[in-house]
């Protein structure tokens, strides 16, 4: 593994998963392994978790982390070719990727999608380039399409609190939001959990029209009725998303869509998960996060790990 | 002491105070006892001082700091219970303070006053939220009503730089100011030389309105002749803040009140105090902050050892 | 050398670049040299190479990079002695550099000409103030009128890459650009290489109108026709700056003076060099910056160490 772009580069997500588990007994184990090594972590957009669990992670493995805002400290980035460049945009892409390269060992990155146009959020515009022109591992902090950190630290959070089953129901749920958001982390959960296809009953439930990219949800069953998806479930995950159809798109804030206790009731005792930020009684009613069945904490606590097993295997390559 | 919220929290202000100055002398001593260990900086607010002396302090201690503006690189935080958070705001208090805390082994915060709501200013919004929520120790680094790392600073400074006396005389003065200040750093000094009953004359000094909360000054004489106030005083300690009975408001922008060497020239000698940054020639004319009784820097130099005698204790106790 | 804030602060310029490519073969070696030690990186301007270049060199010398961004996470500086503070500043520069001299062993600062108060502009307002009032070493991160480290990495990269000539023949040119830019890397840049007037013949060409400061070019060679300048050359430094004379206007933007692959065919073989960011097609030619000539990739490099063996000797001096 080079680069981690999407779950899939994982030579194996179980592997990874029990690797992560034990690395979480003893976090400072491997701590000799980045000394001296910088990791640049780029933001083009904000970020709370993924700022501080991935900093955390580089320094238990000993790796000294440069943080930069990238808008904000730097310049504006150019990412086509051949243009001439007598606008806003003061470096190449190009440049950029090669000049950092040289500075860090791994680059760390996060762009959103802008949610405008399709074909350039799915052409993952900014990591792809750096993927391109970078020298050093890249490291996907949520990009257009994925938040593959997070989806791993969601696969370690149900390895560590599955109930005893030969199958799980594994339900990821749409809810309303205020505001159009990404599909990263819906994208990326989906190809987790559908990458146990042995373990994981997959289904993904939300109004019509918010039906995800086929290509990320290929093997799941949409259940367009919230109960019918959530009875007997043993992992219910929420996110919202815009439309992906009607790119960008609130199709419908339908707030009955909220997840509510009478809704946990039909589950088989599911764990709620959540990446966060959530906003409450809007995504999820307090009565749900609040509750013993909420792990959207335990969660937030392994995207530390999942950092961490994946930083191990790019020092391990270097 | 588990979090540093006020001066209060501290067993003893004179054995902190004394065991800063021995810190001050071999300030690598405990470098050993933050290994391994992250502080998380939560600026909600500018901070110049605050901000590098913090993190000077930890790294003396061998912590590894990690810095966040929490407004500009992270999400908009409700810290209403109950909420419908449909509007601007992306995350709950509860969940940021529950997860920053797996991150990092002490969290501290600057959130000032916004001086338009005296009682949620009262409440310590932001800083009662971590401390209710978190689950490490809380570091102050001013909030709406306190700035107890700059107190135990003065402390140590004025420790330092006292004449042999039984009794000294030490005098907050009020100063003018063009925008409308907190009351933070005027309440905490208050209270530390109040504590100091033994050893403190406290005299305090302000134009009619600008009475400061009668809780934090209980005990001290209260003088509006502030050239009265100097006689013969030991330490001048200036600071501009707002009405706290029309609260937040600018009773009057009287310049008479001015430090000025005139001023100066009735006190015993007396050492000029400042938490910084200061206006000079409004709050200060250059001829006392450049005179040889200024002691402003030398107590800027005391916030690296008063964040670390108080970072110290923390790791005593995890 | 207490401070860097020119090239000649260098003892030796060659002995200098010397020193700084064989450290580039060990870069840890003096890992041990700036333990416990702070550098503060005050950047009052956006930067992207200086900002991790120097961070990554500090870390190598095992020193501890604090960085702060003075505008958006600070005060707002006064730099005028005798000033009533009663505007938007609060902090006068005296007393922010003599309390950050306390915190930090090295003060680092990145702030450009304003382009708009030549004199203003002259006097280095902001390094100068620092360098009055701190008490510690000073490293220019580029000023007003100055990059020194960009210059001495232009030194290393010319001493790498220089043919096996009795005499080289080093040619700044002006090139176009959509915006006013300060005079700094063009100054420094001529400054270096007519220090090496045994070596180099220092060719400056540009449009008329856009004469740098005579001060900084004497001894160089100006010619008006750039194709004449090119002929022969050894390498082409380009760079865009507004004018001199009419002080931060653009003269002209005339298109013609890019940077193109049939330009360097006149040159002998010459090496293409910038100092990034730079706008393709603009400034330079796709053709020129993606040829073997081009290795602004390698100067970029060099940021890393000539910030090294500058803050290395800095450290010496302690």
């Amino acid at each position: 593994m080079k680069h981690y772009l999407s779950i899939h580069d994982l030579p194996s997500i179980k592997a990874t998963v029990n690797e992560a588990i034990e690395l979480k007994k003893d976090p400072l184990r491997f701590n000799h392994l980045g000394k001296h090594k910088t990791i640049g972590l780029l933001f083009f957009n904000n970020s709370l978790r993924t700022r501080l669990s991935t900093q955390k992670a580089a320094l238990n493995l000993g790796m000294e982390p440069i943080v930069m805002n990238f808008g904000a400290e730097g310049w504006q980035l150019e990412f086509e070719d051949g243009t001439i460049m007598d606008q806003g945009k003061s470096e190449h892409v190009k440049e950029a990727a090669e000049v950092i390269s040289q500075y860090c060992d791994v680059i760390a990155i996060r762009a959103f999608a802008g949610l405008e146009d399709k074909a350039k959020d799915e052409s993952e515009e900014v990591l792809s380039a750096f993927v391109k022109y970078a020298t050093v591992p890249i490291l996907n902090m949520e990009s257009s399409v994925g938040h593959p950190l997070q989806a791993l630290a969601d696969a370690i959070t149900i390895e560590e609190h599955k109930p005893a089953k030969k199958k799980l129901k594994v339900v990821l749920s749409w809810a309303p939001h205020p505001k159009a958001l990404p599909h990263a982390v819906g994208n990326s959960f989906a190809e987790m959990a559908l990458a146990h296809e042995d373990d994981f009953e997959v289904v993904i439930t939300h109004p019509k029209g918010y039906e995800l990219d086929p290509e990320k949800t290929k093997g799941a069953r949409i259940e367009y009725d919230q109960k019918k998806a959530f009875e007997g479930a043993d992992f219910i995950y929420t996110k919202n998303w815009s439309s992906y159809k009607n790119y960008g798109q609130v199709a419908c804030e339908d707030r009955s869509w909220m997840i509510t206790a009478d809704k946990m009731e039909v589950t088989d005792q599911a764990k709620f998960m959540h990446c966060l930020p959530v906003r409450r009684n809007v995504v999820v009613a307090d009565e749900v996060i609040n509750s013993e069945q909420s792990i959207v904490i335990k969660q937030a606590n392994n995207r530390t790990f999942s950092a961490q097993v994946v930083l191990k295997k790019m020092l391990e390559n270097l």
